[in-house]
């Protein structure tokens, strides 16, 4: 069972800039506690990164080979219609995540086009809502597997 | 380490009712699942429901023992201000959960009260949420000692 | 069969304050009529009344004897999701009726969270609105009996 | 003592269009219980429909006969501030009926500019709800009468 | 010079209903008081009264023969944008009046769809108003005719 | 195959005012546009204009011999509740057209009432939109032919 | 019989700077045709203009010596709800003029707050506003004279 | 003179949580300066706690005795139309207190449903605020008896 | 210690108009209670009113020699962010009082500019806001005594 | 004569997802009959798709050799204020086309920013969509020809 | 060249009060260091301030002999129509600063009424925004003269 | 000290298109007139153009080595959270730019989500506004430095 995460925008500065926001951890950090956590599951896990929509378009259309997305879309989690729109017609089982608590932040960041096409959502947690929205991919990728 | 989980109004229903939305699981078979996972993390959970916002209130000022809360706060979500205020008073880390994304209903469900005073949320895995509700906790409650 | 009725808070002050707004007939007389007319039809009516939300859901989810339930939710139509949700979980045949005519007061009174979850609503016609909404119920009862 | 029930746009369409939302009874049934229903009780009942706005202001302002009305405004409900003023106008005690539970619908179909000027209000019993608006016609018509 | 006054739904109630509102002058009172104006400012006036917002259509679209308007649009004031239209198409000076003070009425009184497309409007002066719409009425006439 | 075109209020004037805005093309221009084009498609129009919004709503109750209606509604775009349900009930496959791109107008031209029972619409074309709706409807209706 | 004719902020520039909009007439003719109506109708008049919000506060709360007031409050019409409450406090018979129509304008200008308090206003007709202003606080002061 | 003082949800928590936004004296604090400034003042203060709607509504519903009202109704001052309800059904005289200034605080905190039925409010002094809502409470109180 | 007390625009007619709303009490005699209080409480009161937002801006920027100050802000409440700033760069500790109950007016008046830069306030008592208001500000300015 | 048609976000996707949304065709089934059409209207068509807001900006800004623009901005078209920039700058008569009808759809679809720069547009027509836009697009390059 | 420098209410308390939002220099230093950078451009500067209105009114009534303004309106940036209809009316090239950056201040400050008759508009850079505005008033009165 | 200067997308139209709007200098006139400045000011400038938002986004994340960042994120203004956040992640301090005021344009553009996280900005002075944009660059980035 293969799992991608894909990190929107501005996410490869993690742990170098506002660490009183985003914590002290960077993407490399998470991407290894993520790598240790599949291999306890028994997953495989492929961690991308990009600041451009467009390419981020291209990794959820090519995503056939994957049970399950887990998705941190940062900035354009309130923007991208695009974004959401690819999701949904793949139809891949989507977790979205957020380091921190969206609804303690500024009022235009409460409002994500993508949680109605996701399967569920986790934030609030620092590196920690990687770790749970791994967990969550690979229990919603078995319920699927099993109901087909 | 001891974990206080509340259920809001409704929630005895669980499993009873409205399978296609709230999934075909009792608040029995939750209850016993969390105890599981508690036991493998070792951590105490107790868990508790009630209809009655008044007598939530009182659970969460008496939660003095209780190194986290995992709180599903049903209905009361999107009304009761008493239950915002109480955990902001307590200042007992709180993970919300819901069973469904409660972000592809209703729209006055969009909209949730307890958020910006909770630690993080998670939302949409049916009974999956408790469990990484659970993990969540336990993931803050450890941090929030190793910094005291 | 049986019919139940329930009263929101402050409905047991009926007739003998604001008569102006909500007519001089008091809870009792009320009773006493919808009893009547009970008879009439050949139904049995269960009357209740109670300040306390949480009470009120306890009696609609123990409504599992009734073929149909009228609801003056009183003050609670306008902020209490728990019942509605309530309702729709029990999916018990549901009048939803006021003494006065909502729409002829204050904008807030004007949104009502019961009735998107109600079979139907009457409302403006003050003790007659019992009435009519007892009539309403064992219509949609019987209906319902006839398809099942 | 006579009645008169005017029945807006559309609504000689009933029964052969959309039975799912407006049930398969037709215009000519409704008006046969009506009128079995009005001997019961021993009044009149005249029974109209139109699809012009303009003719069912005549129609109100004709009615010094009738002791009440019973209107379906069916979609001018939600545009005719020309009815509401006529009601208002004539003053003629009025029960404002619909078939289906407005509340269910559109958003747009939430808000009657009639509800403010009726006397009261019954919607979403079906064919029931013109039976139950007769009644509730009579109950105030005879009060009214009693008062003056 | 020719002068056309329309007034439209529920006018010919004037003076009969609801006299707290409006007064107590008839919309035939207020006709022999503007024939009586018209005299002494050397014009004609025509009077016409319509229910039917398409009958007020066709009045606008054949007023070619017309120096002004003088409209008192009652409820379609809000709700008719086909009365604007056919003003700005015809072209025609217009006059918008009303009896009562819009801006103490219900919130939905206060816009007009009628008043961007009008020369300008006069409110509040119950029958006075028709006469100050005729004055003003003349008063554009006559620019218009002196700039042309 | 039996095609009906509806035009509104104020196109009757058509090419006789504003140009600017609706083009120097008459009804009768569009008329003959539309039945030209009609033959070399190989179906019938019918051509009707009407100020009055009830006898809009005759028409399209009255549509059954056709098999597709072109709809212009003009003012009773943003208006009409009565016009959308009356296409809703009779269930015609429709093409709602404007001359001018409403969304290059005032604010309140944005909303069309129309387009949600609409099977498509075309707007901003001058009397082109008359020929492209045509053929929208031509196409539409051999689809549903072969779908049935 | 006198009547206080108020002018309120930058009218003193009238017919000096943008006549597109205002005219071309200064504040010094249109006080010499009110001066002549005046005499016409056989009243006073005293005609005042500031630009200081708290001097428009003083002139209203001295009025008690006139019949009735004719007041362009220009740009403080949308923005003194000081100018309001002296109205509101002295009760003086008041006119609301404006030369330009005003829901012609930008969006911030349709909302009076000066309307609700006023017995009536007339816009749109440019200097004639003041004219028509006059005849109307006449009317107005004479039937109070009458009722008192 | 009999006065009762009603405290809302989570005030049993005063002094003990959150002292930088409510003061560090606690309820029983403020209880001891109520009574000693009611001897002052020669009246007799009650003073009740609950965090339960329902225990609210009956404790003013049963206040006949009492010659006025001092609430703080804390988190319920947003959601509760069952206590406005209340408070207008059984008349009482009713000073609303808050310990903060609700205006500073968040959105949601600036609306209060209570304050339309009170006769006055006072927020923002701390336990200040109490004594000055007693003050209050027995200013109206004995204005209310000189006038019956 | 020294207490200045301002009144804003129209209370310079208190009492001599609209005393249904505002009571019958004239300004002077408000002023002698404030004094007589001022006295029992041993501290000086500067009493001033102005119809004048500037002069009001300039007594609050000459306030240095008072310790509290006393404002009803009257209609600029709601319209004034001058005041507002004054008080805000001043930091004098301010009462912010009302003689009605804003919260049961127009809408309009519910918005104070005021409160979020007072350190509490008081409204709805009549002339007896303005005693409660100088003892609360002779107590938070015997607090910011003690805690400086 | 050339045309450009641009097709925007996820469109690449088109018939091997949500069928039941955007119909069965592939991009490449459109192409072709696009190609076939333009052979029969005399004219080229250049048919291009991407994903990259960036890059259809590119295509925008160099389409100089081209007679006309169709547009199916897909995601895009409610959220890129900079293709619609780029439209207005470069000046290309425009047809904004859609394959669903998107007032059918979520409200945030509803609003299109590109309409308000574009000529017209078309939508809800399935492929159709396309070849009523080609024809569009040479109708009114053919105008523009003419004009110039 | 004369350039006139207009400082809103408040403004006089610079450097006095709240340094931490508008820095530490006064009001006389900021003038002295514009009179300083006036020499260099070769221009002459005439600076005010007021904390009235209407005075502000005046001044820019008055201020033909000037080729430009500069404007720190302060408070009356949110608030004054009359400040605005005044910059309008007199036609003057306006520059608006503010010293600190309204957008990162309260919601109600985003919203300026002098920007849209303003040339355009600096802020955020505290004394320095002065020297900004001055510079950028010489260039569009530089501008200005050369295109007249 | 190097000055980073980018600009969004469409600039490179500039001076080519839309003159009426932009103006006619080209974005290499600018950059001429800005690198002549910046050697008066003795700075070194650096000037960026890009289409594509996630190129933006690496230009802003790649700034280390400057000491401020000029931005006309023209059309991303009012719609990219990600360049917003970049800004506020990187901590470099912004001047944001504007060549129209934007302020006189469509509602939409009124919305900046760059200002909150800029230093400041400037719009409405054409070209002038990048020279401008630099002298306050360069000023607080002498500050910043005089600080540290």
């Amino acid at each position: 069972m293969k799992i991608l995460v894909i990190n929107g925008p501005n996410l490869n500065l993690l742990g170098k800039r506002e660490p009183d926001i985003y914590g002290s951890r960077t993407l490399e950090d998470i991407s290894e506690s993520l790598i240790k956590l599949a291999a306890e599951l028994d997953v495989n896990v492929v961690i991308k990164q990009s600041n451009h929509e467009g390419e981020i378009l291209d990794l959820i259309q090519n995503s056939a080979e994957y049970a399950a997305l887990v998705i941190n879309p940062a900035a354009y989690t309130h923007t991208s219609v695009a974004i959401r729109d690819a999701i949904a017609a793949v139809g891949i089982p989507t977790v979205e995540i957020h380091l921190s608590n969206i609804y303690k932040r500024e009022e235009f960041r409460h409002k994500s086009l993508i949680s109605p096409v996701a399967h569920g959502h986790i934030s609030g947690f620092g590196s920690e809502s990687y770790l749970l929205g791994l967990r969550a991919a690979v229990s919603i990728a078995n319920a699927e597997k099993n109901t087909s």
